[in-house]
């Protein structure tokens, strides 16, 4: 199915559902809303998931790897080598994902789209599109049918693990710059200004990070990308595995799961998508809060509420996965506690105010 | 053992554990710091247990029930029966902290200290001191007796459930007009006026809440507690199982075991606690981040970073089970990721920056 075809298949959320969640959220032996934002959660799946569910099903994260050129401008604190070196490791389980996915129940799906050389492992999906982007500050980081096919890769493996069970996808990301390539798309798509966006990645020092925001405006300034291009400006500015994230929240959406949102990089990926399809926006679920500036102000367009405050900035879906539990138990929530009349519990009683 | 030979008991934290625990976290695959608080958390884990632990243990929830005769004075939206009645629904399974204690592994213990009429059940722990405390706006809402004896009774709850394996320990309260007692006690001994830390518990009105404010001015007018003096100020204007919280905390770091502080209720005995002893400090853990806000200002006076944000408010120990998931995962980063050596990844590189 093409792309375009695609977006137009991507439905609203079923309203009825949600409202019968609410009144049900309602009728449970705890004061009205005081599980705050955990209500939302259960409600909005339901709204997604077209019924009531009492699990989420297999959960599954969707791990994209990708290397960038402009690694050449010394944007990152360590060397492209390292994008494939983590792939060895996340394919030998031996990364943060990895030990996060094993204990909360979850899969990891490691997908090439684009790393540097060969990296072969019968754990690491090959889709590679190219050896990396090219230098984004010299011409545009890929062609306009790189872009397109890197999200049609990622809207077909969410498609397929949907297919296969998952109940729900969290996006993950690796490569060595990819805060540079993401930062520079986020300024791009909203027009807030690199320096705004933009932020110390994995850790770099405050020259390296002054020349991380240079190398940004100079790229924004010969490649010229428009907000109303969202596709053209993740070829001339953005990355193959941003594209892919792209796909995987668009293929979610179009298979009615929930997709949680990782951190900053999911959330350039989150953003594209939305502009190719506003109505994406009510299928995400935000997780953590990233140390990197733009993240809040992405999420904040997107109107996600992010409820982990960890300050960590790793990828991979490390805070989408720490997620999964606190947004599983928003369905046992709403599935398992009694009602008021059930338990016998007297409801709110506001004329009993005493003057 | 009485409270005072206890509090000499508390020892600091073990700093060569939490040194060896940061140098393994800073060999992990990962870029250093970069999972942010939730290596602080490992750490400290390390410096209360003595060890590098793979796992937490035991999780229990203590959830402390008491009244309030201050609901006199109509603070609450709810009536007092619904204290005892939720009593009953702990009992039987169906509150919140059930659902999630089932769901996330955690055992809940129930005990009554002081909630007004009989409340009969095998699953309720009875240790009951007193049939609710008086109400505060007519004289104090227990004797000094009594507070000891709640705080007396939480630390040997603790201590039991040490003995009998918990790994750690989260506080949970339920008790109809707590919100009232924790503001009123939280002003005493912060000294921040009550407008400040009252906030509108299980969803009042607007005029409810005026009125709650003034009947905490009044109670503090009234009853004159110290900051200097902390048993005294809970005997004043505290509650049974805000005491008997207290004492969970005291006895939790006497027996070397993380106890992860709740909501507004919680915190206000976690500030108790450290009033009685400032090392207890160091045994806390955060978890979620109360929409009463004089949460805040707690958390805040004891360095505590709570990292779930979901605008909870209704106690039982949610936020705190909430957090387990998280808190034990960084245990399993600090034990089961691979090293930088083992995977062959390259190590950060700040030299290669380009000018």
């Amino acid at each position: 199915m093409s792309l375009k075809k695609i977006l137009k298949k991507i439905k609203p959320l079923d309203t009825e559902k949600m409202k019968l969640a609410r009144l049900r959220q309602d009728s449970l032996t705890k004061p009205t809303k005081s599980l705050g934002y955990l209500e939302e959660i259960s409600i909005k799946i339901c709204g997604i998931k077209r019924k009531i569910p009492s699990e989420l099903g297999r959960k599954v994260v969707i791990l994209c790897a990708a290397d960038h050129g402009v690694v050449e401008e010394g944007v990152s604190a360590y060397p492209q080598d390292v994008t494939a070196q983590m792939l060895l490791n996340f394919a030998q389980g031996g990364a943060a994902i990895n030990v996060l996915s094993k204990y909360l129940g979850a899969e990891v799906v490691v997908v090439d789209v684009g790393v540097k050389g060969e990296v072969s492992h019968p754990f690491i999906l090959s889709k590679k599109i190219r050896n990396g982007t090219a230098n984004f500050t010299k011409g545009p980081a890929m062609s306009r049918q790189e872009a397109e096919k890197a999200i049609e890769i990622g809207m077909e493996l969410a498609q397929r693990e949907v297919r296969e069970g998952a109940g729900i996808i969290a996006t993950g990301d690796m490569g060595i710059a990819n805060t540079t390539a993401s930062s520079a798309l986020i300024s791009a798509l909203t027009g807030f200004s690199p320096h705004l966006v933009t932020g110390k990645g994995t850790g770099i020092s405050h020259e390296r990070f002054e020349q991380k925001v240079k190398v940004i405006e100079k790229a924004l300034a010969l490649n010229q990308p428009s907000p109303y291009k969202p596709i053209e400006a993740l070829a001339k500015v953005g990355g193959l595995e941003i594209g892919a994230l792209t796909g995987v929240i668009l293929g979610g959406a179009l298979m009615q799961v929930p997709v949680v949102i990782d951190g900053f990089i999911s959330s350039a990926a989150a953003l594209l998508a939305y502009k190719l399809c506003p109505l994406v926006k009510d299928y995400l679920l935000p997780s953590h809060l990233s140390q990197e500036p733009g993240h809040r102000i992405v999420l904040a367009k997107l109107g996600l509420k992010p409820f982990i405050h960890l300050d960590m900035c790793l990828g991979e879906g490390t805070g989408a996965v720490l997620a999964f539990p606190i947004i599983e138990a928003s369905l046992k929530i709403l599935n398992e506690m009694a009602t008021f009349e059930k338990a016998g519990v007297a409801r709110k009683n506001e004329q009993r105010v005493k003057a």
